[in-house]
């Protein structure tokens, strides 16, 4: 019996794991640490910049997020023809590219959340505290609400008129497919967090946290491609709740709560899949 | 007579080699150890945890493929014009960037196959067992099914009237283009899965198993945009089967078996031009 | 209390920093060195080779980046249909492509900057000499003419017809629009240049380095994706500089001033920001 | 004095470089092995494995970048409306996309070049020999023609049609643009060629080359953003011939030349400016 993993052993597998069913796999002779669960009321925080730091972080990666990607949909919707702008395809770049970057320039300062949904899956993780996780998720709000904000100075008429970058569920779908949709594309993507920040994978090869970013970015273009005509995507409440809050008309509020609902919820599956399947801790062994 | 070789040097040759023909690359003084070929049944892995968690995690991962991509062929045939969507570049991108994003999070897990064209050249060149194969393949088959089946859940109309994302050779081509576009279409995917997880560039440079599911996702979306034109991009069975049990019409039936065949023979190409020719192994030495 | 402080460490917080308000994050226990501010004159450079090649590879680079940016342009707008060009998008990708490609390539013998904004912000933050970055400047606003010089050279009736490539403000925004969306999008990229060129995250994981050239060039792309309907996107005086004498018509100089104090007013918030509130230095303890 | 130099400093300049002007860069205390000029001819390498290995990986490469991006353009150019295809945009992405994924696989193997252009500039620093920069070039046509030939097979009407991806200079421009478009775009990759696979950053920073892929990818990309509209872009002789070859009608023979002179004289001018700029060769001090 042997506890040590073979980990990103790419194509080929190795099985030089022979874990007995019903124990965890990270039981015994593993060559990294995995940190504490986070408690969840951490009074020291509060007094260390740090934490102040990070909020501000994520105020602004937020801000910048929806500045870019708000503007960029504004460009591509009020042309008659798409072809004249960046396209469709143009937009799903814009969320995705702007997730590369920032979760880059900010994972060293606040873990790169940007996304209140992945914030709560990391919370239900045990990998912030709740004082953390609420302060982070009110500082995202107001980050994306000021980041429409000004995508909105600069052409109040069009911005009404076209619809904000508000995410609403697309005529022709039910409710129930714009939820379905929230949970499986917040899904992927707080997955992909998961797996590209697994402390086992840290540990071994130290770069694995820097690369991480390109692949979170890629999930978010992706989900992007495939569900912007089902509800525009949101799979982010911070960016639902800034375009729903400063575009502010009745049938962009209806749908709201799906694009808090489906991400928390598609966040939760994610961090249950990542504990139950992946690291296999309900079946921790004793020793 | 130096049998060490130099690897991965880029631009340059530094003819550090001579190797005299009709002898192996890789007989003496290396500084890797190529792991022992797989054996055929390895009776210990059926009582792993770590086996049936790969199984999963195919699944899984198969099934966000089939959800992403079929999702992604939706949003683009339904529109009249393409112009006022992601477009054809658009779902290359969803095939590429899926692989990509699926590769990088399942590769510490499975191998990050999630194509039995992939697990058919892994096997063809032992690096796993015939159990654990067959297993994956009947898991990527069930989560491509319950991918596809999904999006169908989501516009059952839309999805049989627009072609369910079902592979079939296009009006212009005969069968044997279409065996001829998935056999090289393969090759150039197993290729690149093979040249990027050799095991003689793992021992020099630990980190290119991280970098290689960017080339990987990159040649899927390469086929695609070569090939989407001809018969759609099959290049993996699971996807194209996921896709005709869902759509389940007469004509996604008829050329189904070409997207089986096809995939195969490429994968068999790539395994043995990377052993034959790459690793030379028919001339290995008997010292 | 302690000091050292946790970086890159992405998903996740780990707390392990429990610096008070109002000291600076980095005063004790740091594992990296500082490098000593630049100093605003330094004789010795003017006699090192170093300096003079330096120069000369960000006139190349600039040269390059304005040849095929411009060409790009020149050759969508010329068409009056934008499909059978690679359209807006595909000029995004020139803009922050070549970026990546040219920061890759200079980054090791000048600093990659290719932008007088990016040149200015680094010396705000002391990180260049005042002769060097008027010598940078220089140099690259004369890469940029020649650059446009030579796409004008191959069809100067269609660049005289067609903009040019020139910056201005679009109709049915204000000047004020356009300054704004200057100073935002200039942010947005000198942000990413000091985040990834951090030297925290340098010293602890030698490797950053290498992988920034990526965000930044995302960075431009994302920032062209919104603003070219606005402003054209500058971000670069020495781009719209070099735009603007080739093209030499009066509409383009009308702008042009936005394009100066824009960016560097961008570049000053960015460096405003990243010295304040990333890095703490107004709150620099005595020790 | 000192001679050690500091590379691959991103962003900032660090000033720790003293060269006086006229001497090289790279005389004393350099932490790196300079390999010495290949022999023009090596008679060893005729007896090496190793040496046709390269050529059959050369052969295949060449092969594979044939097929699909003359396969890509054929199922643009066809359609009557590039809306329903991959567009431009999207043939560039498979010139640039396959040299990435295949550098990426046999830079291990042969260095990776694909191209002739290449593998002269790289014989003119003397990195390879000329015996094994004429079996290269060789294999790279041979390559590219059976290419060429597999699409042609496809679709031999459609194939004559439409220019089978021939190289020509488009209406509306001179030979002498065509051949200018050339010679700058094959500096832009060669140019990259040499500064991504430098032995100064390899021996600093052992990844660089397994990154090294990457912006030589994207110069390829962001060349045929720029020049498909002149040229259909050339930048590979090898490319150029073998789509002649198969296509074989007067008026893309009638050009061809300048698909050979112009890429020559652009790889010329890019090793010449390493040497003598970037490395300072002709100023190496005598000690």
């Amino acid at each position: 019996m042997e506890g040590k993993e073979e980990d990103v052993k790419l194509g080929a597998n190795k099985f030089s794991e022979r874990q007995p069913i019903g124990t965890t796999a990270q039981s015994q002779h593993k060559d990294y640490k995995e940190p504490p669960p986070a408690p969840f009321f951490e009074p020291g925080e509060l007094k260390s910049w740090s934490f102040y730091r990070a909020g501000i972080a994520e105020f602004v990666a937020t801000f910048l997020f929806l500045y870019i990607t708000v503007l960029t949909v504004m460009g591509v919707v009020k042309s008659p023809t798409k072809c004249g702008t960046v396209g469709i395809q143009g937009i799903a770049w814009a969320f995705g590219g702007m997730i590369f970057a920032l979760v880059y320039c900010t994972a060293g300062i606040s873990g790169g959340h940007i996304n209140p949904a992945v914030t709560f899956g990391l919370f239900l993780a045990r990998k912030l505290s709740l004082t953390r996780a609420v302060f982070y998720i009110v500082m995202q709000c107001l980050g994306a609400i000021c980041g429409a904000g000004v995508v909105k100075g600069f052409q109040t008429g069009l911005y009404q008129a076209n619809g904000g970058g508000a995410n609403v569920v697309a005529p022709g779908y039910t409710k129930g497919d714009g939820l379905g949709a929230e949970i499986i594309g917040t899904f992927v993507l707080v997955y992909t967090v998961f797996s590209a920040t697994d402390a086992k994978r840290n540990a071994r090869d130290s770069h694995v946290p820097i690369l991480a970013p390109l692949p979170i970015g890629f999930a978010v273009f992706l989900v992007h491609l495939a569900t912007i005509p089902i509800t525009g995507t949101g799979i982010n409440p911070a960016r639902s709740l800034g375009a729903a809050i400063i575009y502010n008309k009745h049938h962009a509020w209806e749908d709201h709560w799906i694009f808090w609902v489906g991400p928390f919820i598609g966040a939760a599956l994610a961090a249950l899949y990542h504990q139950v399947v992946i690291r296999a801790i309900p079946f921790k062994s004793k020793s």
